[in-house]
């Protein structure tokens, strides 16, 4: 796999190929609908080719979702600053979907989309679940570390500081779910609570976000 | 549809029996390997009978999204007591799922995982996307009229009602998003976190929850 995000530009080998083609796929026929003919038709590769890389659908289904846990686990990563309550906002902007995407890429609501649609197979799915659960504490971790950094500066008053991130992560993909499933579009009316909440329950006073 | 809560006793007629069987089908299959066939099986009624009810299996599903939707609108729909705050505490007991389940029914998290798998379909099917908005909508207008009340009678310090509702569903959902598809049961410790925001947030000073 290459060193860049996973979905953007070029695959750079057949795996990345194949996992770019079961985006695709997921998109136009939603995972109930998915086969391998139909990841095929996405790519400019043969059906053999899939199964010489894997070892049928459910083997592709589950590498696609290795694959987009590490999109995400990468892809919202939100590397210190220095700048704790930057670093926050650039959390929820991001885990929220509110980013540009460059020419050609899937736009930021495609990759929620897709990702809630696996991430609600996990009920039923334990594989699906494992990554799922590993993918939460990754997001997790990184949101407590900026936090904490906060704390340590002054800017932030919070008890536990891991339990905020907890509490952050679950509203954030609360809002994501009610974006995503809804006709009326919440998502901005959601955020400003979310926002609310955190100049309230996260900041030190006269800290703005 | 009988008066009874939905999913709960014996069926009230073949209708009844046919969502009753596709729950059953739902949780043992999953969304994915649900079919009319494996619906039957789940029934004492035969295949016929189900196209005779159904236009078929697509037909059947938006049926039992229709079914669910209104199970979770009675069900989940708190009655006013003259107490917004134990009526604040009940929906948020009630949406997560904390609540007994009569010998012989089943459990909430059977119910709550089956749904946000059916609600995660939203994302790609438009006429469950509708029933899900409606679904959301009802919800939020039962949490308003709670908190409308608590600000009346003081209990509550609320600027915009419908706005706190609509973060709390939201929220609600994100934990038990996060219940269903993790490994580690982190429903309790983020319920702890939705307590300490329902105190500070939406309860007036010195009203415990």
């Amino acid at each position: 796999m290459s060193d860049e995000v996973p979905l953007d530009g070029e695959p750079a080998d057949t795996h990345e190929a194949i996992m770019m083609a079961t985006f695709s796929a997921l998109r136009k026929h939603g995972y109930p609908g998915i086969s391998i003919q139909r990841i095929a038709d996405e790519s400019e590769l043969t059906k053999s080719t899939f199964y010489h890389h894997f070892d049928g659908k459910d083997d592709i289904l589950l590498s696609f979702v290795q694959y987009m846990r590490e999109y995400f686990e990468r892809g919202y990563r939100i590397e210190s600053t220095g700048d704790p309550v930057g670093d926050l906002r650039a959390f929820v902007t991001v885990s929220l979907g509110e980013y540009p995407a460059p020419d050609g890429t899937p736009n930021p609501e495609a990759r929620l989309s897709t990702y809630l649609e696996l991430r609600a197979q996990a009920i039923q799915n334990p594989a699906f679940r494992s990554e799922f659960t590993e993918l939460s504490a990754a997001l997790v971790r990184n949101l407590t570390d900026i936090i904490e950094t906060g704390v340590g500066q002054g800017v932030f008053t919070v008890n536990d500081p891991a339990a905020t991130a907890e509490y952050l992560v679950a509203t954030i993909e609360g809002i994501n779910l009610q974006q995503t499933t809804r006709t009326d579009g919440p998502r901005t009316m959601l955020q400003e609570s979310l926002e609310r909440y955190i100049r309230t329950e996260v900041l030190a006073e006269d800290v703005s976000f």
